[in-house]
């Protein structure tokens, strides 16, 4: 089997040991919570393999596209909950799968997809059971906790018996920059989506599920009180964005990128290698962050971190490999030929980039696990 | 046969007249230069019906990949350039590139890379003709045209038959913000690879190819003199990075992203789409220009500009229109369900998300091409 040393580059390697931390650290955050669901959001590693030790064989799970429901649906997972509002265009297809799982649960913000979704059914289309999305920190959709909408759109769904719940996702948390912040948005996340459920039981109407997810509001949640679900999915493979908020360290990240040197340019004190956007993807989340890490950091062969060398640029197939501070990087370090390993921003762009997952543990390749795309 | 009423969204439409007439411009561009080889780089579209287009059957070509390279010889391109530094681990699949197709180039800018290439040929592997690559505007890689270094790297590979010529990327063009800077970086580019191809030849050196290369300055080059090769991807599609650059404008983009209205944030006024960076690509390159074009523009079904909306912000599966002076878009007029189309930042970064363009003529799905991804 091939090594670090013969692997074609640029090659996404996946830490078994990494992930298998990553995935018990959840675990182990949540246990004092028996009641509550562990809900995978499939849509970072997009992988079975990864999802049957996430959630275990047959689910549940998240997932963020059609396509990755009916790949998990085909291997056997039969609880999944597609977790972006809803399109009357994509009913059709989620009644396919509904016809074929336990359970296809959907999402929804606003009035006309109720409708939408009620008329499907009331057309003789399969039961899409629905929660309603909340807003609990202004991030991007939903409705707010104190909405009179809510009320209204609750009755709709409810009437026609598709009323499940509510979910939010803290977005906003990963803004976060201290352990104080993290558990600030948890409870900000936990308050505004538990405030949502009692106005609508207030109201009359069921809400079987409340539904909390992000990664740094789920490790950092310290009460999960009439929270149901819990989803979150960067958790897994966890990035330097993570990093920089604080919910992990650059030594937990499970995804690095391989890569080869293949000139200098000595003037500019830089080293070039065969890893650029196309395999890094384009995510500068840390942009934003305290520490701007480029296009990534640069560690050996064995995952250590080297120095302070980031991926100052990157094009299409090449990356540039400079000191953070400006100091040049002797060549000789890193000759032609010489292989590097980059921590990505972002576990759920970079991956997107590949098509396939390296398994590596203790410097051995020991599996290759393919990973889906598309809608 | 699907209708952009019908498509399932998100999904990469390419306008088959935009492609036919970009396609065109370049080539009436370079028509008064009869000698010149125009050799497309098909690292931005990955797709052989747009590789016939644009190099004819059988090539010649230019690519990023291996991958590519394989792909397209499988297609019959014949007569192909793997543009990116050679690393030695590289050789033997270059090694069965080349006994499969008429010509099978690489570059390289290092005494290290010409010393594996000759090795890889002195142990009987095939020939790979190599162009040296020069560094005209202090870009990324290559030899600055007066370096000592080029000459002896040239000897290198003339003893061993294996010098082709030199090679440049005008990388900076991409910094344009006028014709006159357009124009001013093509002279640049072309007088420094030529500067390089003389010196070479002074030294008694092969020279037979003398390359250039970057939409830019393929565009507006005013002078081809000494000049054999013109490489260039972008310009087959168009993006909005070009567009800022001054190469182009928004009409002329041939690619866009078929998206589907899932809800608002009415107190913000933004409209969501269910076109995220998954599909529109984490690249950002307006954020420098003079005009931020966020994640893109926003058109109508019709391909037309809608005022000034463009995609503020995207999340995986989420992409968030607004205003782009802050006005609050009614959602009245992009109600649930409605359509709309993004135009795409960089094209090679967007198609890179799809794994096939949705052909589109006169409003009408005439045509699905797959592409390739992977290395």
């Amino acid at each position: 089997m091939d090594t670090l040393d013969t692997l074609e580059t640029p090659v996404l390697l996946l830490e078994r040991t990494r992930l298998d931390d990553n995935l018990a650290r959840l675990r182990e955050h949540l246990r004092p919570w028996p009641h509550l669901t562990l809900r995978p959001h499939m849509k970072t590693a997009k992988c079975v393999e990864v999802a049957r030790l996430a959630a275990g064989e047959g689910g549940p799970v998240t997932v963020s596209t059609l396509h990755e429901a009916e790949y998990l649906a085909d291997h056997g997972f039969d609880d999944i909950l597609y977790a972006v509002g809803l399109s009357a265009g994509k009913l059709p297809r989620l009644g396919r799968l509904a016809a074929r799982v336990r359970h296809m649960g959907v999402i929804l913000d606003n009035m006309a997809a109720a409708r939408a979704l009620v008329a499907f059914h009331d057309q003789g289309g399969p039961r899409l059971p629905a929660l309603i999305e909340i807003d609990t920190d202004g991030h991007r959709s939903g409705l707010r906790p104190d909405q009179g909408e809510l009320i209204d759109i609750g009755e709709v769904l409810d009437a026609a018996g598709l009323l499940d719940g509510v979910l939010t996702h803290a977005g906003e948390s990963y803004g976060s920059t201290s352990e104080a912040d993290l558990e600030r948005y948890a409870a900000l996340e936990r308050a505004g989506v538990v405030k949502a459920a009692d106005r609508l039981r207030a109201a009359g109407l069921a809400c079987r599920v409340v539904s909390v997810g992000s990664t740094p509001t789920a490790l950092y949640g310290q009460d999960f009180t009439s929270v149901t679900e819990v989803r979150a999915g960067v958790y897994m493979f966890q990035d330097l964005v993570m990093a920089g908020a604080g919910v992990c360290t650059p030594a937990d990240l499970a995804l690095s990128v391989l890569c080869t040197v293949i000139g200098h340019q000595e003037q500019k004190g830089w080293v070039i290698v065969d890893a650029g956007w196309m395999a890094l993807s384009r995510d500068r989340g840390t942009q934003k962050q305290r520490v701007d890490q480029g296009y990534g950091l640069v560690c050996d062969l064995d995952g250590r971190l080297i120095d302070d060398l980031i991926v100052l640029s990157a094009n299409q197939e090449h990356g540039v490999i400079a000191d953070r501070n400006g100091a040049p990087v002797d060549p000789a370090r890193f000759p032609f030929g010489a292989r590097l390993r980059i921590l990505p921003n972002h576990a759920c762009a970079t991956a997107a980039q590949h098509g396939a997952y390296t398994v590596v543990k203790d410097g051995v390749v020991i599996d290759r696990w393919a990973r889906e795309r598309g809608w």
